[in-house]
């Protein structure tokens, strides 16, 4: 089959794979219907050591169930499902704590012989616990949406309810990216009626307003401090949701939190340190947030979009055929696209 | 008056100062009973440059209300009070939400003109929402841990809560400080069944025992973190309360917290940085706590120390009159005392 590999910073390609196929009863065999590429992706395409031997890369995916294991129940042949960007086998403590993402059975896609989610299919570990069945047919207008459920989508939401955001606070969210745009998304939806998008993309941002941004901030560093906290009346906001995983958005995110607030975040870090000492610490600030389970999430999730109340595959501004992936890097790398949608 | 001035690293001095008296309406003058030392007093006393001009210090004590400006009710000449380690106005938003550490008309002891604790009487500014009324007389047995009250116990309990403890929730406990035995004592009063103390102090920990600790941990670094996750069945435990604020101890800290846990600290950070980068996001830690706002707890703890259900008071092991407290920092200094308490 065909899939997608990176070799190295810049290096991505479409090549021939072993197919996909059923190694443990606890095993699913998925035809990819959909997948994408993540900002999380660029951070590999942007530094990774250039060697002979390649990764199999992507972990967001929707498809349709080829095959299940004799230990799967509950999914069959035919059946519409989407898969979180961590597979788990939902019964360890972890799992049913909703920290999926720590399950004690569980694992990444693209690694350690599992198949990654930018190619034609996947055989899914623990597919019972990873998969979670879609009320839809394949032909779906609904798939962009609900493809977002793997990863981005969750992955804003995560960052909005571990920062405490409800009707009462004001919320401030740092990155104009699909993450960032998803965050503010979540924001509205968890109720929060005041929420300031930094970013500098007025694509993006005018997509952030859409989704419920009711202020944006084009400046950045102190600048961008100074800027929110006027719009805060010098306080700034009870929650910020880091979406970009920079040093200078996690000092930019202590700066405009108010005191007592939480700064939370979802970009990984390509930071060994946060910069939170006295000063912080002072302020009784707290940090929270990191990788999403978005499996915990999805049944929540789906209702909204399965009744068109929101609609995050927005944040999709181009489709690539799956030969075409390198090119849809590009475009994301080179910010000529948002996010890339794949259509195997 | 006497009181306690700082010249600099080493050198603290009680020398008479201007008689502390009312000079704003809001304010209350009161003569102090029981003050103490601080850990966070250690912190000056060990690197503060040393210049011609002292600073006042000190930041615990209860006292007797002499007298009360015309703008403070609810407190009257000889009533015992016992006044947190931030003076706050009690009506602003900070100080309704219980965060009076970051109150909009507050400050701090020993600074802008405001007298330190450790002297014979203080000024209290904004003393109807600093103060808060006891119902014992000037020589009740419980002085020293309604003295807890200011600062140290609140503190271990703000640690406590911000962690999210409870009767579910294993718990670790960094440093056998008095803050740390009070987060013991925290910890097991909010419902904790298994506490890790890790210190190295075998009278202090044994304190610890007393005041709840079901394990003790006395070794350090990569060895200490090895023995809690032993402990822990390798996972370390849900909440981890960091009561010393230095840089090792937050590393243990991130060391010993089990996946999607809380590490809180009220050790008043020594460090810039804290080390919590795409291994603590990895793992969904949240790192919280901050200066307690004491002022927020003493209703709620004040009920379990006049019934005698809790005794915070034991940390202290040493008493000085107010012309030895000198000596008093050099004991705590040389951890020869945990806890100086003063009787001016």
């Amino acid at each position: 089959m065909r899939a997608t590999v990176i070799y190295g910073a810049g290096d991505v390609r479409v090549e021939n794979v072993p197919d996909a196929a059923l190694r443990e009863p606890t095993d699913a065999l998925v035809r990819v219907l959909r997948s994408c590429i993540c900002g999380s992706d660029l951070w590999p395409y942007g530094k990774r050591p250039a060697t002979g031997t390649p990764d199999r890369i992507g972990h967001e995916f929707l498809g349709v169930v080829e095959e299940a294991g004799s230990d799967v129940s509950g999914l069959k042949a035919g059946d519409v499902v989407v898969a979180p960007f961590v597979w788990s086998d939902g019964t360890c403590d972890f799992c049913r704590e909703g920290l999926q993402t720590s399950c004690r059975h569980g694992g990444n896609w693209g690694r350690d012989g599992v198949d990654g989610g930018q190619g034609e299919a996947v055989r899914v570990p623990q597919a019972q616990g990873t998969l979670v069945k879609l009320p839809v047919g394949e032909d779906s207008a609904l798939l962009p949406s609900l493809l977002t459920l793997s990863d981005v989508f969750p992955t804003g939401y995560h960052c909005a309810v571990t920062a405490g955001v409800d009707a009462r606070t004001t919320v401030t969210v740092i990155g104009d990216g699909a993450v960032g745009l998803s965050a503010v998304l979540a924001a509205r939806r968890l109720g929060a009626e005041r929420i300031i998008l930094m970013g500098r993309h007025k694509d993006r941002t005018d997509l952030g307003r859409e989704f419920g941004a009711t202020d944006v901030v084009a400046e950045r560093g102190e600048e961008g401090i100074a800027k929110v906290r006027e719009l805060t009346g010098g306080d700034g906001t009870h929650a910020v949701l880091e979406c970009v995983g920079l040093r200078p958005a996690i000092e930019t995110a202590f700066g405009v939190v108010r005191d007592g607030g939480t700064v939370s975040r979802v970009g990984a870090p390509q930071y060994p340190d946060v910069p939170a000492g006295f000063g912080v610490f002072r302020r009784n600030i707290t940090l929270t947030g990191g990788v999403a389970p978005a499996r915990a999430y999805i049944e929540t999730l789906l209702p909204d979009i399965l009744e068109g109340t929101i609609q995050p595959g927005r944040v999709f501004d181009r489709t690539v055929a799956l030969d075409d992936v390198p090119a849809g890097y590009r475009a994301m790398a080179d910010r000529q696209a948002l996010k890339v949608l794949i259509e195997p």
